[in-house]
């Protein structure tokens, strides 16, 4: 269904289910499910570009497909709150009308993300709680909790009048869920035997074997690591690891410790957090990053931002000793509570060399169990495919290889049940229909990503690009030569460009932005300047403001430095 | 001692060590030590450039500290055969007369490395054996047997005339090695009693907690995928993993798969392991890649290279359905027995996608355990540090987190030694000296990178040169353009220059070198086009060796591909 009909074989209306971001990569996440005159999305998930992708900060799915039967599009449903679900909803929110359903606190991480867009959707934000039933049309979506590294996320059961379908979200088992909110097993059971027409389940985690464990299992090392630890306690995680603040500031309680939220992402959440409940902080316990220097190091444990090495962040900032009210001293222990997500394992890597140069120690969860995922492994997505006993089977989340893998293992556990299933490997933009008796791909429509060039300068500054755009803005290639020994630049640095309008000669804005690269590297430390990816970072956006507000032009700056 | 003198305080000689490479990256191993009059070198390592370097083909150690002191420099001592060992020995051998001396397995490795560069050195080799000691001047050299990943690898112990200093090279303790070749504990505890003047020992794992196990563990879950898998098995190591191959030798042996070595790497390490003995395979159960075809898939299993996802190698062309003789079906599982080396995550991810896309199972360590470090975890360090109870310890191979989480684990174990460890964090360049009763850092002699621009269409044909000189020899950024869903390009590629001296207009060399893009790109698959990591390779590559040969240049490449 590729235009405004609704689908019918021989009269009889077919559902349609199209994925649009989230089968083929980590991110993007967002599907459409369409009866008769009725769209519905579930997620719109952003993820970070590819670091060829310098000059975009954003990646949302192209939901081009959608804006064709905006008309027909009554309602956007999260399952949960996290970047990957949610990102995109500032970009797709102004080309529909209709609610956005989520669960409270979900829909309170979605406000402070529209605050930073300078969008006020309050009257469109309906909060829906467990086992909620909300009719839009014929369509009726019915919220499952599940588990998760977050407080209050769903899967969702959709009624429709094929039969239901299933979408999982994010979801691991977490028996031992630190809410006391637990995976609704009775609800998916009861689903699972009444007939389910179609599952799409959350496929991250296939590739590991056994079960994934409870968000509390990380408590046992940070109790050793609590105890043991003579200086101040520097821990890093997501911001929106809820679970995970809350375990620590139990801990900062037990131990004696004041906590510390440092890193705009840390404070917001925490914020938020506590004020829906979510995050429940002692009084008295929780000080301001300026308060840090008046209590002893023993005393205080930092919960900051940056787990991945992002160069602007308040750990990297730590890290090279350049944060305003946090310093490393050689009895401060620094955690690395995250995994380190595919792509950033070089810059996780300076930013540790760097710790490690201020003599704090280090522990990440290849040293101490600090970490646990989210999502569920191999055995966790098979007892959900077996409660749910699906007609068909849709993996989603992940590239190909996890995507087969998960319908591999499907196909293993079904081939003995009664009523065989159906497994479906689907791309983004497969349409997929489904009747009473089954469910198969019927068309494709366009699917892809849409890149964003972010505000680097304030609200509302945002500009949707795709790639043809991008390629029209121009391209600048600075190139530095650094003394590898002084930190020092050699000569002046080049600029080259394509595709720009800019004048040539002793008035060129092209000196002055070479004049501007040069500043920056005297302003930086030693330390900074042979941190190559943090410079190329930093001349990169500074290049880009540049570039912006003096010519109007927005290029793609892809930095080359060069040791010398 | 910087100059061409001996180390004097006093009228005492004293003993100096310079390490000058391998303390501050993984690769690069290489070590000087100097008493009087001799010198000898400790390896000659190599390491792979990081992505931002293309157009360089392999970085060696700055050996300039060597150059100076050539007069006296008297052996080159090889620990194993290991490109982080003996990568560099084609590019120092020159500048030396002397021996090189190594186990047989070494210097069979090093044979076939000198070969590619058309250097015939045998009359320099000399094989040595466990205990042995070997005079140079005042020093004695002592080889020790160490279990590694590889058979016959030696830790040093060097007798001075200020005492013993012990270089571990790269080691784990595996107590059932498969050649029954053990760890020398023996000689290590008697040198530790004895009194042992310093240590320098490999810090690569030491992130990791409790023992890395052995080369054999790995035979059970090689057993459960042998016995269950249908169609071919294609194992995926590194080549010089020489116990690997055995294993799955005898495993193919016992389970009547015939073994075809697959690759250059692959099909000369088991020719040169197997000439030597360490490999052993029995008559008959060898076939030739080109020989698969005649066997039934279920009775075949193909070592490849390409663990590190290499974009032209036998794995990477086997995964897109382009290898003359491998081709995979949805019976076929692929085993990665091999870990990820930090930086070629991305590169691996995409071969295991296009293998997916074949219809293959995947199994990689994380799913089964089918690979184990060739690297001693914490618990190891700690026993050889027990073990030799040195007065100073020097903790070597790799950046500063794991130099520093390693000086701190031996500070925590010898602290309450009735005699005290000085531990020293030293850098490349450093110039230790050590007299009877311990060491210091002295001065700082320069040390660094020297970047190899490879030959790619031949021998002898290298260029060594530094990074200035790279940027001398000028840039070139290719830009196309490829449309996402046909993996057309759009429009003519456009070539950025700087410091290129070439004719614009019609007879630009530039125009040729965009219409060879253009052909690349005609001539490959759909898969191979929309795999941009290949694609930049083989653009590189292609247009250096254009550039060389039209305008005897060497620029540095870098192609930037943007999707529209």
């Amino acid at each position: 269904m590729s235009d405004q009909q609704a689908v019918f074989i021989d009269r009889q209306p077919l559902l349609e289910v199209v994925p649009l971001g989230g089968l083929g990569e980590f991110g993007l996440n967002m599907m459409a499910v369409s009866w008769e005159d009725t769209t519905i999305s579930i997620d719109a998930g952003s993820m970070f570009p590819e670091p060829e992708l310098l000059g975009v900060d954003l990646i949302i799915p192209d939901f081009t497909y959608l804006q064709q039967r905006a008309a027909k599009h009554r309602a956007i449903i999260l399952t949960h709150g996290h970047e990957d679900h949610v990102g995109a909803v500032p970009h797709v929110l102004r080309s529909f009308d209709g609610p956005i359903y989520g669960s409270p606190l979900t829909l309170a991480m979605l406000e402070s993300k529209l605050a930073e867009h300078g969008i006020d959707a309050a009257d469109r934000l309906v909060a829906v709680h467990p086992r909620d039933k909300i009719a839009i049309g014929q369509l009726t979506v019915e919220f499952l909790r599940v588990t998760h590294s977050t407080p209050d996320c769903f899967a969702l059961a959709i009624h429709t009048p094929v039969g239901v379908i299933i979408h999982t979200g994010d979801f691991k088992v977490d028996q031992t869920p630190l809410d006391g909110e637990h995976f609704d097993f009775h609800r998916f059971a009861e689903l699972g035997a009444q007939g389910v027409l179609a599952l799409f389940s959350d496929s991250t985690n296939i590739e590991r074997p056994g079960f994934t464990g409870s968000e509390t299992d990380v408590v046992e090392a940070f109790e050793e690591i609590f105890a043991s630890t003579r200086g101040k306690l520097v821990v890093t995680s997501f911001a929106t690891s809820v679970y995970r603040l809350q375990i620590l500031v139990n801990l900062a309680a037990q131990f004696n410790r004041k906590v510390a939220f440092v890193g705009r992402g840390m404070v917001e959440t925490s914020q938020v957090a506590q004020r829906l409940g979510y995050l429940k902080i002692p009084a008295g316990l929780a000080i301001r990053d300026s308060e840090i220097k008046n209590h002893p190091p023993g005393s205080v444990v930092c919960l900051v931002t940056g787990s991945q090495g992002e160069p602007m962040s308040a750990l990297s900032r730590i890290a090279i000793d350049d944060h305003r009210h946090v310093a490393l001293t050689p009895d401060d222990v620094v955690v690395f509570s995250s995994r380190e997500i595919p792509g950033n394992e070089r810059s996780i890597d300076r930013v540790v060399n760097h710790i490690a140069r201020r003599g704090a120690e280090i522990i990440h969860e290849g040293i101490k169990h600090v970490h646990v995922s989210g999502h569920g492994s191999e055995e966790e997505l098979k007892l959900l495919l077996s409660l749910v006993r699906p007609r068909c089977f849709v993996p989603v989340h992940g590239a190909f290889r996890q995507r087969s893998r998960h319908a591999r293992v499907g196909e293993r556990l079904t081939r003995n049940l009664a009523s065989k299933v159906d497994i479906i490997i689907a791309e983004n933009g497969d349409v997929l229909h489904f009747d009473r008796s089954g469910g198969w791909v019927a068309d494709k429509v366009p699917a892809g990503r849409v890149l964003i060039d972010g505000p680097e300068s304030g609200l509302g500054d945002q500009v949707l690009r795709d790639r043809r755009h991008l390629a029209e803005d121009g391209l600048v290639v600075p190139v530095l030569a650094i003394n590898k020994q002084t930190g020092a630049v050699e000569g002046v640095p080049d600029l080259i460009t394509r595709g720009l309008a800019v004048e040539q000669g002793a008035d060129s804005p092209l000196r002055d932005a070479s004049r501007l690269i040069l500043e920056l590297l005297e302003t930086a430390s030693v330390e900074e300047r042979t941190d190559y990816g943090m410079m190329k970072d930093k001349i990169s956006v500074e290049l880009r403001r540049f570039f912006r507000k003096r010519l109007g032009q927005r290029p793609l700056v892809l930095p080359v430095i060069m040791e010398i």
